[in-house]
């Protein structure tokens, strides 16, 4: 820890660069947090990993992951927290409520990272949720219901902790390898979880009132429409195919344009049509093609077998039930034209996970008293949410990333709209608290 | 050489089966080469480095390549040929002329393969020029002009022999690798040629009064057309370009359809675009995209890099040009509208050769002569015969390959078909040695 007490005052002056300015603090609501110190911690978080060409890197179970957790700690204790780890190796500080036996209010994020990552997915939302935690401290602010930071561990190799808190990690998950070259069970042993006793992490549904996560958007629609928060309707469904087309390896010099079974041009007409059919419906649903192999992968031969991957997401089920059957049907038409075959195999159909109405509508309203514009946003990529989703009421706090680039080292939230966050997710539980 | 000579006798049976049948023989047309000898020998050949899964393959420069020279050698001695090897490795078979100082006229093909290739391409016109000597001195006919069979060595991997014979192998070549794992000089040696006097094979221009290979389409016109005998125009010129499409890596779960820019999906239109301008022009160019690499390459990331290639052949070069210009011109509006980059990088640019008219009229005649069907058609694949179509007059003559299928296993052409072709190949030699 005396490490990174040693980075924060060296960062000092960095982190004043990036705090909002008087003028703005002066515009801050009521109940509203300590920007400079929030800010302070996030570029202190950030420089634990950061590698000087790569990019931000707390890749969970690496050394890097390990000090960032040790960090954390060290200013949850200042807050007041009272910190623990469970056997899953997830981080929670604990603030009592005033009112005896009623459930948590819980709040946070995760501060691993994708290799190359950002400082702002998982960070924002972690030290929002401390500061959240200081501020009342500070203002000697009780709380009915118990208060829980919860850091979640390995968010970025498959919401591995909250899936542990959810129930939803198995025994046999824990041989699986991860990225930092270490399986899942060393990889929480080493954190300081225990993985023989990896259910005891396990939470009931009825411990917790609710959740609330503030998290950077990752997509750019509030950055380009300016809008200072998005209230999370729910996390996105995603369903994946590999689809395998077959046509005729054939040499490319030698046979007619009339007379190819063009496995590549089919896949070229295919990955079109993916696109087609989910720009052109109304709603925020996507579609990609990202990866494809042809083979036998020569200029100078017709390829004669396509690989490539379809990924379908949207909060409704329905929606991507009808883009699959859209997708299906010109893919029959394209391949009676190309004389090829196609086979889809789906590998992936993880349900769309709606967050609570109730909550949803706080957030809603807090960012509203604030002052700040706001409105109602999907959230595409998976978080941790969605596991807590299963055991209770969940709502996300959105602030926008800037040109909605993530998981990249140009990921970008600008400090005001951190400081507006984490105030949402301040005035979101002191809602959250007074009601029944 | 006894090795051969015991296959070819147990392979007799085998023989006999494809050979044509007795009321076809009937048909055969005055001047005639032995049908049942022809087909005997190829099957023969097509014993040698035959894999009972993998198909027929003589990969040049293997003990398979080397076994079927030692066969070819054979047959053309017990032909009457003087046999040589030149500096290059390439074999000569001669027969002199009746008439002293006049230019040889030259007839071959190649005996090496692809691997995993079929036994017709380059094995027809082979076995089928040593067939039109064989029948030559069973006539007891004497032609005025030396009569020269050629099997270049290592067609398939660049024509390597006939650039010797024209000059175009340069010493710099030698040092590279071939896929029999040894250079292209050690290669020569292995075969008994000389890699250190390679510039000794080159024959100069007017050394040959004119040059007719036989070789079977490996396209599909002349066999869906039911043709008898294609009359090579001329061999298709070869462009080919390394074409880089640049956009925007990013999260295929949070960037919506209108933000993206997807190299993938400019791949995709651009693939659509090169079939289609090559099938929408009138003519019998032909336009590819065989090998493509999307980066990252991942399921739930748009792509942020795409590379392809795109090969596009004809006998034009007009055409050629103006194929590009309308590829450039598609590029450039879906740059626009997918807000992507394309670099296009060209790698290879062969210039078309075609074949000489008077040759060419002999092959047509001939055939007429003897009640085949013919068509003009172009050369879709590289030849030999484009190496010696620098130094001397050349044409060609194609039989059918079914479905058009070549290098592979599943190649194939009638007994028939090979038969016709070698009757035209015999008749066009005694008509071109009538000429002065």
């Amino acid at each position: 820890m005396s490490n990174c007490a040693c980075c924060a005052l060296v960062l000092l002056v960095t982190a004043s660069l990036l705090s909002v300015s008087p003028s703005a603090r002066s515009q801050q609501p009521p109940a509203h947090i300590n920007a400079d110190r929030l800010l302070l911690h996030m570029t202190a978080m950030g420089e634990i990993g950061k590698d000087p060409v790569a990019g931000y890197a707390r890749v969970a179970y690496t050394d890097a992951d390990r000090q960032g957790r040790e960090y954390a700690i060290g200013i949850m204790r200042a807050a007041g927290l009272a910190v623990s780890i469970d056997t899953a190796g997830n981080i929670y500080g604990r603030r009592p409520g005033s009112q005896p036996g009623l459930p948590s209010i819980m709040i946070g994020s995760h501060i691993d990272s994708v290799p190359q990552g950002g400082n702002y997915d998982g960070v924002v939302g972690s030290i929002g949720a401390i500061e959240v935690t200081q501020t009342l401290a500070e203002a000697r602010k009780d709380l009915r219901h118990p208060l829980e930071v919860v850091l979640f561990q390995n968010e970025e190799g498959g919401l591995q902790g909250s899936r542990a808190i959810s129930g939803e990690l198995r025994e046999e998950d824990l041989s699986n390898a991860t990225r930092s070259g270490k399986s899942l069970r060393d990889g929480i042993a080493f954190i300081g979880g225990d993985p023989t006793r990896i259910a005891e992490a396990r939470r009931k549904r009825g411990e917790l009132f609710g959740y609330f996560e503030l998290h950077v958007q990752q997509g750019g629609s509030l950055d380009a429409e300016k809008i200072d928060i998005g209230v999370v309707e729910g996390i996105v469904g995603n369903r994946r195919w590999d689809v395998s087309i077959e046509g005729f390896a054939n040499h490319a010099g030698t046979t007619p344009m009339n007379q190819r079974r063009d496995a590549l041009l089919a896949a070229a007409r295919l990955i079109e049509a993916v696109n087609r059919v989910a720009a052109s419906m109304p709603g925020q649903q996507v579609a990609t093609v990202g990866r494809i192999e042809a083979l036998p992968g020569a200029y100078n031969v017709i390829a004669g077998k396509v690989t490539l991957g379809i990924d379908l997401r949207d909060l409704q089920a329905a929606r991507m039930d009808a883009m699959f059957d859209q997708i299906q049907k010109d893919a029959a038409q394209i391949a009676a034209a190309t004389s090829t075959k196609f086979a889809f195999h789906q590998i992936v159909d993880d349900q769309p996970v709606l967050t609570d109405p109730r909550l949803r509508k706080i957030v809603a309203d807090s960012a509203a008293e604030l002052k700040f514009t706001s409105k109602p946003v999907p959230s595409g990529a998976t978080q941790d949410a969605q596991s807590i989703g299963h055991i209770a009421p969940i709502a996300m706090i959105f602030v926008p990333s800037v040109a909605g680039i993530s998981h990249a080292p140009q990921e970008f939230t600008r400090p005001q709209d951190i400081v507006n966050g984490a105030n949402v997710l301040l005035l979101s539980v002191l809602h959250l608290d007074s009601q029944q």
